[in-house]
């Protein structure tokens, strides 16, 4: 298990082996066993297993090739839509169209989506969570027939691994825990916590091959432009204030 | 590891038996290996261990005696604090005080706790979520010491077992997951796949109690009315817009 938790890596290659419907619901339990606000319950998990439509969902995942590759991908959701249906039948307010509940709600669905992808992983199993999900939430959830009041907020793609990727960097633990106050951090702190991510050779070749200066710089005016991100952010917030805050 | 996923209970009562450092260090690094955006990291965790802290941050969450009584409670926030610093020391653009990043943001912190939560259920630990933090987001955040672009998203107990709770409900699988497309429910479906739950003694007795006609009305009128919602739901998101949107 701490094999499992400590050792693990995103998977973008996978055999042609199959997932067992008994395994995929083991993994989809393990979901839906975790935690959630009040034992509402606000998430639906679309499941995408059909070769044809994992080709055309692949499209709105900016044709990242283990959509297509992987052998189910999962899209977990926001749902109100189930629990207002049965407060409407129950002559019992609907309550939960707020910004509160979309993020007590995008929250659960996290916590689900995780339990997901750990029981994937105990499985022998490797997942890989697909950013793209948000900035094209709109056509996914058109293409998903997701109606008003879901939201898809997490893509996980799941199958048998079929590479072995290197462990990723992370930032020296004692920089993102703080016991009992926020330590906020100097200039230094940060050029130290995030000197060895800037020395790796392959972070390196990022910041010659862009001709830029710095892998901050790489960051924010290559992989996540200020540009792009608030113009996807324009997009996403449009679509969830039409389609979850009625605003 | 199937025990541990699919017959977890959330724990409110725990020993006085103390988690060791190494056993603390390895859950929290459990969160910090789990998937993130970008290996962005936007995210910090705030920990709180010592008992006089532990009683005051238990006024914030309602005084839900499981904050006084459990070992350490983990407070993960989203943070892009600490990857502006970043970028501010690199001549490099902020780009993340957005709507799209408080969601990503939100979600990697999320996938983070839940990590942490699965990683101290390995070890034979007990945790419950609190909701109470996003209710009660600006004034954690204060207590916290947390400065602008760091949010608290959620918060766990975490301790040695002292109860045996029965496993709680959920709605069938089948019920919450859609193959390929999203299948909207009828009333017939919503009726039947909620019997279960609407019989089940306790939550019979709920709403003898409280004088509702039904379960749907104990949740809407009582533990998450409208007025309560719609009240929370707009603190939480003026804090969010002046914390971190920079609105």
């Amino acid at each position: 298990m701490e094999d499992i938790l400590l050792n693990r890596r995103s998977i973008r290659k996978y055999s042609n082996k199959h997932i067992s419907q008994e395994t995929l619901d083991y993994i989809l339990q393990a979901g839906v066993r975790s935690s959630n606000c009040g034992n509402m319950q606000l998430y639906s998990i679309v499941v995408t297993r059909d070769t044809g439509k994992k080709k055309e969902l692949s499209k709105f995942h900016f044709n990242q090739p283990m959509v297509e590759n992987c052998d189910v991908v999962v899209t977990v959701c926001v749902d109100v839509n189930r629990f207002n249906h049965w407060c409407r039948i129950n002559n019992a307010d609907e309550s939960l169209n707020n910004f509160l509940f979309f993020n007590v709600a995008t929250i659960d669905a996290t916590i689900c989506s995780q339990a997901i992808a750990t029981a994937a992983e105990s499985k022998g199993l490797g997942i890989c969570y697909l950013g793209t999900v948000t900035y094209m939430a709109k056509d996914i959830s058109k293409f998903l027939d997701l109606p008003k009041g879901v939201v898809p907020i997490s893509t996980i793609t799941i199958g048998y691994i079929d590479e072995n990727p290197p462990l990723t960097e992370r930032l020296p633990l004692s920089s993102v825990v703080h016991y009992e106050k926020y330590n906020d951090y100097s200039d230094e702190d940060i050029k130290k916590m995030y000197k060895e991510i800037e020395d790796n050779p392959v972070n390196k070749g990022y910041v010659k091959e862009n001709h830029k200066d710095n892998l901050a710089q790489v960051f924010t005016s290559v992989r996540y432009s200020k540009k792009d991100n608030e113009a996807f952010s324009k997009t996403y917030e449009s679509f969830v204030e039409e389609n979850f805050l009625n605003k």
